[in-house]
């Protein structure tokens, strides 16, 4: 199996709701450094997994709509507490969308799983994969 | 899949016997930079993969039981060689244990895997993973 | 010259005002990876230039003052961009003034200088450095 | 499942044929740092994965085929691109032949797995892994 | 004093002249992975060293001189060895004319020095700095 | 000025004596992450700092003096702490020595300043740096 990781980040300010969240159920913030991962079991007829550039490009239009934003105020995540691993889920499900819609090329029908993982400091990080 | 990742460190003597090992026959030491992953399907009704402080706390409370000691001296490795990967086991199982004895919370439950690696330096990392 | 630095971290929301920052006006926030450097020219008398769990210990001190929380709603700042190097002075005044009282310890009027590196992404991070 | 991984890097000139590298069909170079993960089930009588110091000189001996080299004269690369996704096949393969004759020593007939990660850049990775 | 740090890529073939260079005579690349630190010693009105968008854009913009191509063929280096100390020097040159055109803005003839760092390999880097 | 970075590492085993190390009072041990920096105003005829090559075996010669073994054998660091910014000292000056004996070469006369720092984990780190 092949993998190809473009890597890219996103700074948000948000809040939680339950106990089990402490103080971070008040309004903080943080900066998400974001691996995508892309696997396939054989490479393209140019010899790669995906063409790295429009997967790059892919990502930072996907984390654009998070990017310097207040994630409490966004309609899509009522109710929900947009942890960092709901956001990677997020991520890979709206990645997974524009994929499927051929944003990464002719050849990209051959991706067969894909990680999305979300750094979020230098001891915690999150991360969602699934079949493609 | 989810995972959730949280990061440590302990630091120890020890030394190895075999002819393999060289001159870390030697009593030496070592930083252990712990990584302890955690993985389940669907995250619990908080939007999470585990109670992340409480996975922190866990992981540093299992640690303590090595950190600032010399393994020769401990009885649980009486005859075997404490290496990076036979610590990330050790790791793993004492984790593991706790985890079914309830520590990480009630929604722990839904947890199916997890991985302990051991970085040992800037080019060498040792891990154990297994289903829980 | 000696130096020893400690890491931690925070999470915060904050704002800017100004043009110059563009979409980093609406309210976001970043998790900042701080690293807190001291300086002396010679070692003291148990060889070392701080007792670094003391420092480790302050520093986590006064990084609580802001973590987990927005810092447009400090009335220390208002009026003030709370940028990264802004940050980075704020937490070094901080810092100097308890080691000033004492806190790190009888040894630590050896110390010279101090510099407050906040890292704020994979790509940029600010510091401030000055005598002590 | 048990792992064990060594790093060390090379560093090549190449050339890529078609239109979807743009400005990468110019000739230009790479540094890879390579992380050569091995795997097993059981560790073996010494409390190992593997004699570390062996699957790095490996290592290092595979890549040296290619440091300080123009990929675009390696007879072996005629017609093919040589990306990183390409690279990490081509050193799987070269190491997996030398494990296969003996090179990592009598116990490491019980290696299940390898995967080889070259890292390009900050931002961008590929890896190859498969059973041995 | 405070300083801020941006950082980006870029990836090159070259060759060495002279014996010291051993097997790096030969035609082969690397990937640079630059910082690029700017100093002064009060903040600006805004609260910051520099608008860091304008430092990132600048760096971008100096390194795709170089990016994916072969500096032996640059006139410019003819008969220099565009060793990674080398470049960093280049790199430095090129930014500090911009900086004095007035690419950073009409606050940044504040800023007092600057460093440029390439980082070639997890093991190796070089770096030049100076006043501006 | 310019400077070159080299990076190894070094595992041993120690322990301390003072109130103030605590539980480090106890044997433990350390993975040491290693930089050597070194600084000159101007390039060789060669345009480097030094030899890069030889100032890495330099630096793994130096480091082997100490690599697995225990400290608080050694004859030269009797009724002394080997802290981190102790050993930092302990290695500026024997490289320093050998430096000053030729072994970087003829063009080494010119390097004005070196600093060695030592990483002790992923949260600590200590240097000793001073003129040549």
């Amino acid at each position: 199996m092949y993998s190809v990781n473009v890597r890219d980040h996103f700074m948000i300010a948000h809040s939680f709701r339950g106990e089990v969240f402490g103080p971070a159920q008040r309004l903080h913030g943080a900066t998400y450094v974001v691996d995508l991962e892309l696997r396939r079991a054989e490479l393209d007829a140019d010899g790669v997994v995906v063409d790295i550039a429009l997967a790059a490009e892919l990502l930072r239009s996907v984390l654009a709509q998070f990017n310097l934003r207040n994630l409490d105020e966004d309609a899509d995540f009522k109710g929900r507490n947009t942890t960092t691993e709901f956001m990677a889920r997020v991520i890979f499900d709206r990645v997974a969308v524009r994929i499927a819609a051929g944003e990464l090329g002719p050849h990209a029908g051959g991706l067969l799983a894909m990680r999305v993982r979300l750094n979020e400091s230098h001891v915690a990080w999150a991360a969602y994969e699934a079949a493609l």
